[in-house]
């Protein structure tokens, strides 16, 4: 992982000199195109490269099955052999879709990841999950499949809209939950430096929370214990997600998420109180929504949460912080909640 | 991997004794599923395991994304989560289907292989490869994922139709042909015992080429270099498919590529002609085609290499044995022959 301003420059000069393949394929959706890629793509072209731009319309309703069937005949179309690889420019969508292209593509091609926004880089980006949503569900058919190299290059996050910056703002607060008190800490006292994309913070920021992704996924690639504290959040994050039909956006779903499940925290691993407060405070300094949108109902959420992949024997479990920077040890890592204590939790938030 | 007859007993015992997933979910063709996956699926669910079984419509123009999706979907309906297992009942389309589904299914949950076709125990369902066809190629999209075990009944093969079981034995041919001197010396004594089905014949043949490939696969799971020996006469194969619009079988075409293949080898490894003459006439012996199909032209076919998956820059590269029972050490398994060369074997087989 290559983090921080001028990484895409770095990009551009290791793609030369060490070429994942014979051919480049880009991935981006048209926003990204427009912005980044089709540049990128000519920047390598000129560079002596053979570099295609793929783009597809931007948005999570572009994450299905449909859209890398539509990919992948235009790699066929293009002759893309086993000898190509992917590089996947954008945001959490394009790394998810992208990756997945090049986790089947000939049985699996080398993946190189430019993340355009902070949900990518300290997140979507880092850790090899891939995968398209269903109708009924998210990411329920995937892959995991590491990328060979991630540029992260913070100057790319200028262009990105506010609402896609404070999103990934969220994961940020998940990372420092999950293990990192003092960026937890340095995020309460500088909360306005990160909001208004101070660039020494945000390569900070990013570095961080790559670097303890990449530490917890190595130990755990294929998600069968530890790798399981990256879901603090996500459960209810999940099944707001799926009540709202996607229109609730990720960050800001996990956000609340964090808000319910903290409280859940509170009675099942002893989360203090005091920690829940602060977390609470920091999401609202963020701009992160803190409340349940009235439109969704309790009822809704609950029941929304059995849908959940990570469901066994429709008993849902949950991540859960012992305190800030701290979760609980590896094998514990997953608990059961009762539906009556989840509705407890969402009536109690917001 | 069991191989034997009363290896479906088995497979049943051990699914009870250690089940791959809370919840099993058998895929099969109709064919299949009338003649052994509704029986398993049945006895199964009495003896208390929670089994549902999944059918597609048989045959080759079922190996899509499109039925993948819609197996998909009947997954998803039936609440098929992340702890289920996948058991895949059938031939060489469903080893690859219902392998490639259980791939990808929550980003990959156990698979379990009952070949039911000669060539999916000799071949399809060893090595972990998946994959489903796309308009212009097979296998171009598709996954590595090595399943838990192999159930090989041969006893399964008694209601095989005869083109079926002959196509699996141009498998065998090639398996001895790659690693197995011996069982082609036995095989040119007993053919007539193996076209009658002779069941401890049959047992000793699935035996031997499972083994064999199992040992060439595990050496190479990726298929980066000594697997590709496993491609003996599949690069020609492979592009007589592709001109018949997969009408030809797979294993008429492997037999087919193996005699114009054998040809390259004596050029180019010094494959003693003595052992060509003898591979085609096994391959007469058991039924096999050892000429072209005079509606599909040279220059069709030679076009049609082209498009092989494994071509590189342009250059492709042919599997060639030096001698019956023994190819090219590992990193030489793939030699690039020109298409004059290979214009010259296909005018000169058959």
């Amino acid at each position: 992982v290559r983090v921080g301003s001028g990484a895409r420059a770095r990009l551009i000069e290791e793609l030369l000199a060490e070429p994942p393949g014979a051919r480049l394929f880009l991935i981006a959706d048209d926003n990204v195109a427009r912005l980044h890629g089709r540049s990128l793509a000519a920047e390598l072209r000129d560079r002596g490269l053979d570099a295609e731009l793929l783009e597809f319309p931007a948005g999570e309703a572009s994450k299905t099955r449909a859209t890398k069937q539509v990919l992948e005949d235009r790699l066929f179309e293009l002759g893309a052999g086993r000898d190509c690889a992917i590089v996947a420019v954008g945001g959490g969508v394009t790394c998810d879709l992208a990756g997945f292209v090049a986790a089947t593509w000939h049985r699996g091609v080398p993946l190189v990841h430019v993340p355009t926004s902070l949900l990518a880089m300290v997140d979507a980006a880092i850790g090899g999950k891939t995968a398209v949503d269903l109708p009924g569900g998210k990411n329920l058919v995937g892959a995991f499949h590491q990328p060979e190299a991630v540029y992260a290059d913070v100057d790319l996050l200028s262009t990105l809209p506010d609402a896609y910056f404070v999103e990934g703002l969220a994961e940020v607060v998940k990372s420092a939950v999950i293990g990192d008190a003092s960026l937890f800490r340095e995020m309460e006292s500088s909360a306005e430096r990160l909001l208004a994309r101070d660039e020494e913070w945000l390569e900070r920021v990013v570095l961080a929370c790559a670097t303890l992704k990449g530490r917890i996924v190595r130990r755990d690639e294929r998600e069968t214990g530890r790798r399981a504290v990256l879901n603090f959040g996500h459960t209810v994050a999940h099944a707001v997600e799926t009540v709202s039909n996607y229109t609730v956006r990720h960050g800001h779903a996990v956000a609340y998420g964090m808000c319910v499940e903290s409280r859940l925290a509170v009675d099942a691993t002893g989360f203090p109180e005091r920690h829940r407060g602060r977390l609470e405070r920091l999401l609202e300094s963020l701009g992160l929504p803190t409340g349940r949108d009235s439109q969704f109902s309790v009822e809704a959420i609950v029941a929304a949460t059995h849908r959940d992949k990570k469901v066994r024997r429709d008993r849902v479990r949950y991540a859960l912080p012992r305190r800030i920077g701290r979760m609980l040890p590896g094998g514990q890592a997953a608990i059961v909640v009762d539906d009556a204590d989840l509705e407890a939790a969402l009536r109690a938030t917001g």
